[in-house]
């Protein structure tokens, strides 16, 4: 790490990038560590595929951190730091700015890193890419204002669902703590972040939810909403993700599967608990993912056609 | 806390109780204390209200916490310990145990607590009774067991909300950093005390999300479910716990409303976010509770009419 706090302390004209489709994690990360550069003097652009809505309410208050539609593919930094991308492909039209500066940084929480960068910086054991910036930003001597803890406390509580998946180390929740020192508002930020919704998007999970049913024995949750249900409601969907998770939370359930449209097809969600191999049911119909959480999607099929092929792979693992 | 201590370390047959209907932290202290009593070699008994079926995977492991059905009131112990009880009544049936008792501890963390034990601690500053626990087993001398970890997590996260209320602190999360360095598996006894739901409760779930309206311009998220509606689902009262926040989390709300059928009449649950203060409208309807989560009782009125009498009322403050 210390080589990395040298670059950054000898460089100037800084460009931070973070992965497309940007997370909590990504957008924590991006403010924590440009407004760090920015109060350490230093020129500093940052940019972002987009602003994702549900952290709106912490970029609104960094108005440095641009989309690509600002950003100059010809342009040419000193140095470009890449955060949280566990491939360097993942930063998007920003790969071929990283590609033309000076001097690159690679900082990283993936295991996948291949240490794409001059100087790279991957803990595969950080829960979050934010929980490095807040190691990182206390070797820059930047005191920990309310802004910065406010960013990393987005990206931690993000990538580890507000500490309740297994990625939360003692040092994650320990981090937590010393910038929750700061008085920043956490109750706020998450439920801005995590628990605030739309009135549509709340009667569409309604909807969804009312079509639980459960298969083989109560051990598949399976839910499901149709393209002409899906109409009624003004969703996008983005609005549709995580609510997968009510179909595997069913007491006894040990897989959960949502089958919504997208594009003209149906796009499958599936969540495992504890030993079901989903990534590999998923990648028996061309789709993929992890082991407990992956996706593929089926075209020319009815709802019925596409739960008895996953059903009839499912069985073989339960 | 040390003449606790020392009650605790020169005292044998002891009991423990918690507050009736017991939450998470009452349950996570008992199993806790009573714990870690038993590795002290006491002769302990630990007597709850009845078992909350969300931590009954935790209750399995402490076969020795009984309910009051076993609860002998004429029984004669050396040392009484009450915990999480902010009112001594709210001991129920065990309240007259207490009483009998040659010696009693009062163990708590809410503001009202009048010190009715011989010996009270009683820190309002700890978010949950569980983090008291976890100083007093320390002081007692006894490892940190997983048993004991997991219990007292339990309890953290169950009145913190995982981390999420304003009552989180830093020590709340360096308390929960050091538990975690047991081992314990918290991602599976997050999604058993909380996430983990029947399917009948998440069916009914989804047509009370389908019920919800907006009004006073989106300052005001309202969901609702009939008697005859509910008829149609296996719940109880216990499985409509929660469902307000979906009321209050719509993009714009300051306050929720859940108006639920309840012996006969409608039970109405108020939540607001920044500053209407609810338990004065649950007040002005015979009801209470606190500023930002309280409740009130209806009876021969329509739907319609509740919602026209709450929201005459919440006008005044919006």
């Amino acid at each position: 790490m210390i080589n990395i706090v040298n670059e950054i302390k000898n460089q100037d004209n800084i460009v931070v990038f973070v992965h497309e489709n940007p997370d909590g994690d990504a957008i924590g990360s991006i403010i924590s560590l440009s407004t760090a550069l920015r109060l350490m003097g230093k020129n500093v652009e940052a940019y972002v595929e987009f602003y994702p809505s549900n952290n709106l309410f912490l970029i609104e208050k960094a108005p440095w951190v641009k989309t690509f539609d600002e950003l100059d593919t010809s342009k040419v930094y000193n140095l470009a730091i890449a955060l949280d991308c566990g491939d360097k492909m993942r930063m998007g039209k920003a790969n071929e700015v990283f590609d033309k500066a000076l001097s690159t940084i690679n900082i990283d929480h993936h295991i996948t890193n291949d240490n794409y960068g001059k100087y790279n910086f991957v803990d595969a054991k950080a829960a979050a890419t934010g929980e490095i910036m807040y190691d990182l930003i206390k070797m820059l001597d930047i005191g920990l204002t309310t802004e910065i803890a406010e960013a990393i406390y987005l990206a931690i509580v993000s990538d580890t669902g507000t500490f309740k998946h297994s990625n939360t180390t003692p040092k994650t929740l320990e981090t937590a703590a010393r910038l929750l020192e700061t008085g920043i508002d956490i109750s706020y930020l998450i439920r801005k972040a995590f628990y605030e919704t739309s009135l549509e998007r709340t009667r569409c999970l309604g909807k969804v939810l009312s079509s639980l049913e459960v298969e083989l024995d109560g051990k598949v949750g399976i839910l499901h909403i149709t393209p002409e249900e899906l109409d009624n409601y003004n969703v996008d969907s983005q609005d549709l993700e995580g609510m997968v998770d009510f179909s595997r939370n069913i007491k006894g359930a040990e897989v959960g599967i949502f089958i919504k449209p997208r594009n003209g097809e149906y796009k499958i969600s599936l969540r495992s608990n504890n030993y079901v191999d989903v990534a590999a049911i998923a990648g028996e119909f061309g789709g993929g993912g992890h082991v407990r959480a992956a996706g593929c999607s089926f075209s020319d099929m009815t709802i019925e056609e596409i739960k008895e092929k996953l059903l009839e792979k499912i069985k073989e693992q339960i």
